[in-house]
C-alpha cells in the first residue's frame, strides 16, 4: 500500500484554505480572490466590424464586473459564478440563455451545470426550454434535490416547483442565431447525413466562469444552448459535472467550451483536477496535457484557476472569448487569439 | 517537461494489444478472452427464499453464457457486452428493461451507455420510455450519431428512426417493483421531503458488463431503471460515459452500480482508468482507492477487467450480484457477499 500512503501524504498538502482568521481580519489582511470567465472557444468571424467586436468586449466586461463585485465584497465563489453567468445568459451575443442557438426544430434547449469545490456537490440541467437563467436552476438542483443532473420535462417541472424566472422559448431567439441555423440546416440537408457533421467553430459556443473567494473556496459553472441544429435531445458536456465543469478546493476549478462529446469521453474537466492531485502537475501543465495530448486539435478550450488564484486558459481553437480579474487589480478582456 | 516525458515513456508501455498474428493462428494459439457482469450492488433481502436466490443465479448464468458464447467464438467485446446486457434487461429480476423500478409517476424511464475501448467512442441514452433494450439504442448513439448522450423525447425519436424494438412502457412493470414503489412512495410522502432521502440498498440496482475479446479490445456497458420513485427526470451515472461506464484498451473497462450522484461527482469509472495510466496502479489498486478512499462506504460497487484479462470487483455495499468467465474455463456466479 505504498502508493496509498504516498497519496495520503500528497493529499495532506492539498487541504483547502481555511477562512480568514480573526488575526487576519484584525491586521486588515485582504485574502486573495480571483475570477475567470469565457464566452466560448472560437474566434470572431473575419468580417466582424469594430462595433461588433467592441460589443463582445463590453459583454465580457459586464459579466466580469458582476462576478468581481461579489468577490471583492467578500461574497462566495458560488454567488460570483452564478452572477457572472446570469449576465452572459442574458446577453444576446453569447450562446446561452437569450442568444442561444436553434435546435433542429427551430427552438432552444438549454444546458447548464455548477459545482462547489468545497463539498464536491454539483448540479446540472439538460434540455430546459423556458428557464430564463439555467445556471440558477442548476444551482437549485445542487442544493435542493440531492441529485446531480435533471433532464428535459422533469427539469421544467422542478423549475416550476422552485419558482425560478420563466420565459417563452421564443424569447431566447435572436436574428443572428436564426440566420446561422438556416445556413447549417441547408448544409446538413444537402449532405443528407444522419451523422451530424463535425461542428464548425461558429456552431459551438458556451459561457462559463470559475471563481476563488476570500475564504479559499473554488466554484465553477457552465451554460450553453448547445450546437446549432442539434437533434434528438443531444446532451453535450456543459450540464455534466466532470466533463464540462469541475471544482475541487484541493486542486482547481474548470469550465470548458468546445466539442462536448470529446470533453465527455475524456472526463476532461475532472481529468485536469486528477492530474494535479496525482501527478503534482500545475494547473497549466495538466490543462496543456488534456487539451493538447488527449483531445484533438480544434476540440475547444478551458478556463481555470487553482487554489492560489493562478488563472489559466488553454484553447486549441483559433481563439476564445475570455476575461479575468483578481484581487491584485487585474482586469483583463480578451477575444480571438489575443 | 520532465513529467510529460516520463508520461510518454509510461504510456508507450500501455499500447493496446494487437490482433493475433498469422504466426499465432498457425500455432493454433488461443488468445485470451474474459467477461465480467453485474446485476447491481446490494445484497438479497434477508427473507429471500432459496428459490428466489436460485432464480437470481440462473439469470446471471444465462447472461454470462450469452456473452461468453460471443467471445469464445471470436466475436467482439462490444457484441458480447450488448448480448449480455440484453439478457439482463429482459430478465424481470434485475433493475433494467423489463423489471425496471417505477419513477414517481408510476412509470419507467431507462438509462444505458456503452463504450468502445479501442476508439474511446461511447454512446448513452437517458430517460427512454418505450425502447425494449436501451443498451442497443446506446450502441446506435455511439455508432450512428457522432454524439455521446441523447435524452428524453429526442432519444425516443432517434429510436423510431433506428427501428429498434419498442414496447409499451407498462410492459417493463413487475409486481415486485410496484410493491417496492408503493412502499417508498408512502415513506417519502410521510417524510414530506423535497430532497430525496439517501437510497436504500434495495432501491438501487443496475446491470452491467465488461468484456475483453481475443483481439485485445475492451468494451463496457451499463443499463438501469434508475432509483425507485425518482423525480424530475433525474439522470444517474449509468448513461454517462466516465461516471458509470468506461473502457480504454490501454487500461481497463469498468461498469458501476450504486448511488449515481457519487459516481458522477468523482467521474468514478474514468478515474480508475486514469489512475492506472498515470500512477501505474493495478486495476485492483485503482478500484480499491476510488471505492474506498474517494467514495463513501455503501455508495456502491464496480466490476472491471484489465487488458490482460484480470477480472476485479470491488463493492462497499453488503453484496453485489456478479459473475465472471474467461478463456481458462472460469465460470463463476456470486450473489451477496460471497
Amino acid at each position: 500500500m505504498r502508493h496509498t500512503l504516498l497519496f495520503t501524504i500528497l493529499f495532506a498538502s492539498f487541504v483547502p484554505q481555511m477562512p480568514a482568521t480573526a488575526a487576519d481580519q484584525k491586521a486588515n489582511v485582504t485574502r486573495k480572490w480571483a475570477i475567470v470567465l469565457h464566452g466560448g472557444a472560437g474566434a470572431p468571424p473575419a468580417n466582424a466590424t469594430p462595433q461588433q467586436l467592441q460589443a463582445r468586449r463590453d459583454g465580457l466586461a459586464a459579466a466580469l464586473t458582476a462576478g468581481r463585485t461579489v468577490l471583492a465584497a467578500g461574497g462566495s465563489s458560488l454567488d460570483a459564478v452564478e452572477a457572472t453567468i446570469r449576465v452572459l445568459e442574458d446577453d444576446p451575443l453569447f450562446n446561452a440563455g437569450h442568444g442561444a442557438v436553434f435546435n433542429s426544430e427551430g427552438e432552444h434547449e438549454l444546458d447548464a451545470s455548477i459545482m462547489d469545490g468545497s463539498t464536491l456537490d454539483g448540479g446540472g440541467v439538460a434540455g430546459v426550454r423556458t428557464v430564463k437563467n439555467p445556471i440558477t436552476l442548476a444551482r437549485r438542483v445542487m442544493t435542493e434535490t440531492g441529485h446531480v443532473l435533471l433532464a428535459g420535462p422533469g427539469a421544467e417541472a422542478f423549475a416550476t416547483q422552485q419558482n425560478v424566472d420563466r420565459v417563452p422559448n421564443a424569447s431566447f431567439s435572436t436574428e443572428l442565431r436564426r440566420a446561422e441555423w438556416e445556413k447549417v440546416r441547408a448544409q446538413e440537408a444537402a449532405e443528407n447525413a444522419l451523422r451530424q457533421q463535425p461542428a464548425k467553430p461558429w456552431q459551438i459556443g458556451t459561457v462559463g466562469c470559475v471563481a476563488l473567494d476570500k475564504a479559499g473556496n473554488i466554484a465553477a459553472g457552465t451554460s450553453t444552448g448547445g450546437r446549432t441544429n442539434k437533434k434528438f435531445g443531444r446532451v453535450g458536456d456543459s450540464p455534466i459535472i466532470s466533463a464540462g465543469t469541475y471544482a475541487d478546493n484541493a486542486t482547481c476549478g474548470i469550465s470548458a467550451s468546445g466539442i462536448g462529446e470529446q470533453f465527455i469521453r475524456h472526463a476532461a474537466a475532472a481529468q485536469i483536477s486528477l492530474l494535479m492531485q496525482h501527478r503534482e502537475w500545475s494547473l497549466q501543465q495538466a490543462a496543456d496535457y488534456v487539451l493538447k495530448q488527449r483531445l484533438r486539435p480544434g476540440d475547444g478550450g478551458i478556463i481555470g484557476l487553482d487554489r492560489s488564484g493562478m488563472i489559466v486558459w488553454v484553447f486549441t481553437t483559433p481563439g476564445m472569448y475570455r476575461a479575468a480579474a483578481d484581487s491584485s487589480g487585474r482586469f483583463d478582456i480578451r477575444i480571438g487569439s489575443e
